[in-house]
Order: C-alpha cells, then structure tokens, then sequence
C-alpha cells in the first residue's frame, strides 16, 4: 500500500476533546495502512501527551499530524469532502454508505483529486458550520435506537471501508477525467466574496437570520459540481454587479 | 429490526480478560442491533461491574447474556460457526472477510440455521482448540504492519457487517425526501433573471464574447443540482445586489 499522502484521504479531526481519543483514531488509522491525519484545534493543545500514549505503535502518524485553526485552513487543498454525522439533518446534501464513500474517494484520488473527511468531536458532533463546507455526507447505517459510535470508531469504520475499497483494481469514472475541479481553497474565496460583497449589499437580513442565511449559501456552494472556470465566472459576475453600482 | 435470536448470529466472547472490553462489544454489538451474545468462562468472573459501567446503554445484553463454560458448551446448539483470527494459521478452513462471512450468515438464518462468531481474548486471540471448533475463519484486512485491532473493534466491523448484509441501505441517498428540486422551468427563469441583469451591468463584454459566456452561465445552472430554496436566494441575492445599486 502507498503511503503517498495524495493517495489516501486525508482524515481531519475537528475539534477533537480527548487526546486518547485522537491517539485512538490513530491506531484506527494505521490499522487500515491510512496515515495523513489532520487537526483542527484540539481542545487540549497540541502535542498531547495523552494522545501519544494511547496510539501505541501509530505515534508517527500524531507526529505528522498537521495542525489547522479552522475547518476551513484543513480543507484549503482539498477538492472533495466528506462529512461524517450520525443523523444527516436536511442539508440537501448526498448522503454516502462507508463503503460508497470510500469507493467514490478511490475514484477521485486514482483522477487526482485530493479528498477530506471530517469527523467531529466527541459529544457534539460536527457543527452545521463545518458539515457546510463538505461536499457530501457519511453516515454509518447504526442501530436507530443506539447510534453511539465514537470518534475512533467512525474512523475505524471509514478507514475499513477505505481498505476495502482500495485493494480492488480503480475503476477511473471517466466524467472526471479531464475536468479541473475548484479545491476548498477557491471554493472558500467564493463562499467569503459573496458573503462580504451580499453583506455589504444588505442581503442578510434581518440579523437575527444571518447565520442561518449564510450557512444556507454555504451549503449551497459546497452542494455543487464547481469547475475551476465556474468559481472564476461567479467572482466575475459578482465583480461586474459592484462596478455596476459603483458607476451609480 | 428483529431481535430474535434465532434472526441474527450469536456473538461468543471467549475467555475474555478485562470487564471493560466486554462492555465495549456490548456497546459495539447494540450499534449494529445485535443482542445475542455468550461468554466463555470470562477471566474475572461474572457478573462484572466494570463491563456495566462500560455498556451504558447496552446493558440489557450483558443481563441477558449467557455465560458458557467452555468454547463447546457455548456452541453446542450451533449450526455453522466462525472464528475470528488476526492471521490465518494454516487451518485448512475457508478464509471469510467480514462482509462475506455476513453474507453467508444471513444466507444460512435465512435457511433456519443458527450462526455463531467466535472472538478471541484480548492479548493472545483465539486458542487452535477454539478454531478447531469453528466451521470457518474470518479474517479483517488490516495493514499487515499494523494488525492492532482490539476485541470491542473487531466485533465492531463484524455487527457492521451483518447489518449491511441484512438490511440494504441505499449506497447513495439524495435527501430526495422533504427536498424539493428546482424545476426545468424555474431554473429558465433564474437563468434569465441572471442573463439580463449581469447584461445591464456590462458583464457580458467584449460583445464577441456574449453568446459564449451566456452558454458558459447556462452550462454551470444547468450542470448544478440546484433545490428550490436555492433558486429563490440566488434570486435574492441579485436582487439585493440591483437594490444596492438604485440606492446608490
């Protein structure tokens, strides 16, 4: 297996709370030969000695563990994320089995695009803010009456399926081939254009719905199939209207 | 999901070291709506108060659980059985991954037959006495570096297994319920709501350009799974846009 770190999703913990959790998620891991794991602030700093001790034999991987401010920092070089949630609560998003998943990760990065998956904190989960910068869901098929997985366990899972999915020959989908995607970077100057230009134009309103109205642009821009040229086209568009307005 | 017993596959801990481990497969098993499970001659007796401390909200299987003295007792009204094993040892039995032994499984409840699936204490696995008993191996596929699995983790992906092979989700979900997509005739009309006012606004120059960046703009509407409510921000925020404008 190659431990290429393009040839592998890239696992970001947002927010992770206990650092034997995050060694965990690393034994989980490296169980399934995958070793890029990112971090987006640990609640207990970083490095955690905690996390060391618990991933006994997968330390390199905390090692190499790169450290993020914000969601948005650990995608910037990501084209396709996955957000993993227990319960998909309707964000018009695609909602992928594990083993979906990992088989569409496989296709992607065999193309050369470079895939994320998020996994939240423990008690919480990922936020609305974050599963709005996913391109499309997990969720692990639990028991309705029990959905009690945690952390190390939807890494477990994923990285399984991950495994699974990788082991057998790449099947290239061909619409991709050829198609220059926009990366989470792009994708996050657009979502930032159009919030600073709409809200100086007065579009969220009234105050109390700004978040909201936000986070439904979001999950809007990350719902789409943008191409490289699309992203430059919306700048463009949005552009034009401020020249428009500023010739009066 | 049924809970007879007889619907699904016993799991049989055997030997098992510490209470916690045991309350962890409670946990993981309940996830997948498993609840049968058997316990061979535990090392530090039964019941134990650290397993139920461990299963919270699964506790009802160790209540129910049935504590066997030896491997045979535990089997003895068993049709076919599995053993689980990190490295097949040479046993001259067929070889399952996770997800064909659960096929197989509900093959055979699905024909009346009773299924069990071995795992092995915590440190050492399962004995060769054990497999000898054992109709069949199953083996996860792990990083040959890095086969760490523990005891909770590997019932884990086994009760993962069985519930995809008992219950077949849907790959891919689109959240089609309580989503309501954009129509071809509402999508015309956003695209014409954008094609006259970015016309107003000078965006599509030099006039050569025109009839292509008009196909561009409409290729990426047509391309986008665009929902009803996106339809109306979009024409919202180029609404607000012209507002802002006429404000001056």
């Amino acid at each position: 297996m190659s431990h290429d770190p393009a040839a592998q999703p890239v696992f970001v913990l947002v927010r992770p709370q206990m650092g034997e959790n995050i060694g965990a998620a690393a034994r989980a891991m490296w169980n399934f030969g995958l070793d890029a794991m990112r971090l987006v602030s640990p609640r207990d700093g970083w490095p955690n000695p905690a996390s060391v001790a618990m991933a006994s034999g997968a330390g390199r991987l905390l090692d190499e563990a790169r450290l993020c401010k914000t969601t948005a920092d650990a995608l910037a070089d990501m084209d396709f994320t996955f957000a993993t949630t227990a319960r998909p609560r309707g964000l018009t998003k695609d909602v992928y089995t594990p083993e979906a998943a990992m088989q569409a990760a496989r296709d992607r990065i065999a193309a050369g695009q470079r895939v994320a998956v998020l996994f939240g904190p423990e008690r919480a989960g990922l936020e609305n803010d974050d599963v709005a910068r996913a391109n499309a869901i997990i969720s692990v098929p639990v028991n309705p009456a029990f959905p009690s997985l945690n952390l190390a366990q939807c890494v477990l899972l994923t990285g399984y399926e991950w495994r699974r999915a990788s082991e057998e020959a790449p099947a290239v989908a061909q619409e991709l081939a050829g198609t220059e995607w926009a990366n989470g970077d792009e994708r996050e100057h657009l979502a930032l254009h159009f919030e600073d230009r709409l809200g100086e134009a007065g579009f969220f309103f009234p105050e109390a719905k700004e978040e909201g109205m936000k986070q439904n642009l979001r999950n809007m821009w990350s719902r789409m199939p943008l191409t490289r040229a699309d992203v430059q086209m919306l700048h463009g568009m949005l552009r034009q209207m401020v020249r428009w307005k500023e010739r009066g």
